[in-house]
C-alpha cells in the first residue's frame, strides 16, 4: 500500500538484495522510521522488541532471520541452531513456527552451497503468497462493497466501520480487514470508513495512519459512537479482523468488537469479519465458554500514547492516583451476530456447515 | 461524600459564613484544589470557566452569586444586574436560570434589607434540596441493588456497571448513578463498581476519584470492554445518567450508553438510568429521531489528557498527522432497552403509560 503516494510492503528486500527493509513499528503511527535487518541477530530482536508485528510478517522476518545465518555459516548446525534462535523469539506465534519449518526443510533438503539461494527463495515466496492471500481476502470482500455501492446513488459514500488494526503492516501487503477497502478504492468506488480508535492500545491510530497514508477518506472515532453512528444510517457495512474463528463461527477479536456485532445486529447493519483460512480453529466450538481471555497490564489502560506539546511520543496517565485499572485484550463475538466470513477461498457463513462445505481440509484437521 | 475520609459537598460556606467554597473541576481528578468564592463576578467566572459543572452544582453557584450581588448592593437595580450577568455565564443551562429566577423572586418580594439574608436562604435551601433528591434517588436504587445482592451467596460482590459521571461533584451531593451505590456501600453491601473511561473526555477517570475518595471499590476499564463482561456474568446491573428522558422513555446520555444497553439487553443484565424528575421532557416523543446529538469538537478525540513523566496534567495527541476525528457527544438508549427509571419519586417503567402515572404534573406540562 501506500504511503504518502510512494508504494510498499511492510516488509522488503534492500538495494543489496540481501538485508531486508521494515518499518519500526514500535514508533508508527507517530514517528515513521525505516530500519535495515542483515543479521539473524538483527531479525530476532526486531520481533522480539517488537519492531514487527502481525502474525504473517513476524513469520516473513523470521523467514529471512534463516538467509542471513545460511550467509555466514550454510552447515547443519547453523540452520538448527539458527531456528531454535528465531523460534523462541515469540514462542506462542504459530505462524513463525510454521515460517521457520518451512525454510528449514527446504534447507535441510539440499546441498549447503544451495542453502543461501533456497532460503531466500522462500522467504521471497512466504512473503508473495502471504500478500496474494490477502489480496484474495480483499477481492471477495471487494464484491460485497461493489453490491452494496451499486444500490446507492451513484457517487454516494459507501460508509464502513473497522475496529483495531487489520491492517496491512501487520501483514505484507493489503491487510485482512482494509483489503477489499484499499480494492474499492483503487477502483474507484467512493467509501469513508470510521475507525474505531480501540481503547486501551489505541490500534485505530495505526489504521489511521494507514489509511490516510493511501488516500483512503476516513474518520477517527471514540470506541462509543458507532452505535449512534448505525442507528442514524451512518455505517453501510462493518468490517474487522480476527485472532481466531471456532468451529461453529464464533469470532475472537479485539475488545469491543462484540458490542459492535451487537450494535449492526440491532441496526440491521451487515457485519463481515475478515480473515486468512488458517485462522479458523476446528478445535474449538463454543468461543464464548472455551476462548480463555487475556487480561493485560492495567498500564495499558492508564497509560496513553501520543505526541505531547514538544512533539516527542509520550505517555499520560489517564487514571486518578491508586485507580485500579482493568484491561481484557479480546471479546469474542457469537456466530448469530456475523454477516459472513471473508476468507481468500471466499465469503462462508459463520456456521459449521458452511465452513465444512468450504474449508474440508481445514475443518477435519 | 468523602475525599480522604473527610465529608464534603461540592459546593459549601466557608466559616466566614458568607463566602463558598468548591472545588477547581478543571483541575479534577488530577489535582485537588479547594477554590473560595466570594464574589458575583468570582461566581460567574467559575461558570464560564467550567471549574463548576453538572447542571445542579451551576445552579447553586449562581444562586450564591446572587447573595454576593446584594452584599454590596441590595437594590432592584443590583437585582437585574446581577441575573443579567449570571445567566449569561451558560445560557443553555436552564436549571441555572431556573435557580436564579427562584432567588429573584424572593428578593424582589421582599424589602432591601432583608435580602442579603434571604438570598443566602434560598441559595441554602436551593442546595439542600439537591442534596434531598438525589438522596432519594439513591434511596430508590438502593432497593434495586438490595434485591440484587439478596440473591447473591452472603458475602458475594454485586457488580455495577456505570458509563460516564452521573457522581456527586455534579451536584450538590451524592450524585443521580452513584448514589445508590454510595448508600448500597455505606450500608455494608458488598458492592464493586466497574467504570467506563468514557472516551472521549474520559469523566470515567472523574467518577473513578470519587468512588475511589469515598472507598467503593471500583475498576476503570476501556469502553470497550462491557459487552465481554456481561457476556461473562461479570456485571449485576448498570446504572448510568441521562441529559434527557424522552415521553415514551428513551434515554439521551453520553455516548456510547446505547452500546452497553444493547450488551445489558442481549445478556440479561438489568440496566437502569437514574435520574431527577425534571430531566423528563414531554416535548420529545422518540428519541432516536428527534433529539439533535451534538458534534464537537475533534481535537477532544484526538487530545487525551493525563499526567505526564514529569508529573504535570498534560494532553497527547493520539491521531497521527491529518487523522480527521468526529466527535459525538451524545447518543440514544431507545426505551426498549431500558429496565427502569430511578427517579426521587421512585422506579419507574421507561414508558409514557408509566411516566403518566407517576409524574402527572409534568407529563401533562
Amino acid at each position: 500500500m501506500k504511503i504518502d503516494g510512494k508504494q510498499y510492503r511492510s516488509i522488503w528486500l534492500a538495494e543489496d538484495t540481501t538485508s531486508i527493509h521494515i518499518f519500526n513499528q514500535e514508533k508508527l503511527p507517530y514517528e515513521f522510521e525505516i530500519l535495515t535487518l542483515s543479521t539473524m541477530e538483527q531479525a530476532a530482536e526486531a520481533i522480539v522488541s517488537m519492531k514487527v508485528r502481525g502474525a504473517p510478517l513476524i513469520g516473513c522476518v523470521g523467514a529471512y532471520g534463516m538467509a542471513f545465518a545460511m550467509s555466514l555459516d550454510n552447515s547443519d548446525e547453523s540452520i538448527e541452531r539458527a531456528y531454535q534462535v528465531l523460534v523462541e523469539t515469540r514462542p506462542t506465534a504459530i505462524n513463525l513456527k510454521w515460517a521457520l519449518d518451512r525454510v528449514c526443510a527446504r534447507l535441510r533438503a539440499v546441498s549447503p552451497e544451495q542453502r543461501l539461494a533456497v532460503a531466500y527463495e522462500e522467504a521471497n515466496i512466504i512473503c508473495d503468497e502471504d500478500a496474494e492471500i490477502n489480496h484474495n481476502i480483499g477481492l471477495n470482500g471487494l464484491e460485497i462493497i461493489r453490491e452494496i455501492a451499486a444500490k446507492k446513488a451513484p457517487g454516494e459514500t459507501v460508509n464502513i466501520l473497522t475496529h483495531c488494526n487489520a491492517g496491512w503492516l501487520a501483514t505484507v501487503d493489503w491487510g485482512t480487514a482494509t483489503a477489499p477497502m484499499y480494492l474499492a478504492h483503487n477502483e474507484g468506488i467512493k467509501i469513508h470508513v470510521w475507525v474505531d480508535e480501540t481503547r486501551p492500545r489505541n490500534q485505530g491510530a495505526l489504521t489511521s495512519f494507514e489509511l490516510g497514508g493511501h488516500g483512503v477518506p476516513h474518520t477517527l472515532i471514540a470506541d462509543n459512537a458507532g452505535g449512534h453512528l448505525m442507528q442514524h444510517g451512518e455505517v453501510d457495512l462493518v468490517i474487522v479482523g480476527t485472532d481466531r474463528v471456532t468451529a461453529r463461527g464464533d469470532v475472537c477479536n479485539k475488545i469491543g468488537t462484540y458490542l459492535k456485532a451487537l450494535a449492526a445486529n440491532a441496526n440491521q447493519v451487515p457485519f463481515y469479519v475478515a480473515l486468512p483460512s488458517p485462522t479458523i480453529d476446528p478445535t474449538v466450538w463454543d468461543g464464548v465458554k472455551e476462548i480463555p481471555i487475556e487480561q493485560r497490564n492495567g498500564r495499558e489502560q492508564s497509560h496513553v500514547q501520543g505526541i505531547d506539546a514538544n512533539g516527542q511520543r509520550s505517555f499520560v496517565d489517564i487514571a486518578p492516583t491508586g485507580t485500579p485499572c482493568g484491561n481484557y485484550a479480546f471479546d469474542v463475538t457469537p456466530a448469530e451476530l456475523v454477516t459472513g466470513l471473508i476468507t481468500e477461498k471466499g465469503v462462508c457463513a459463520a456456521n459449521n456447515d458452511a465452513l465444512k462445505a468450504m474449508f474440508p481440509e481445514i475443518m477435519q484437521g
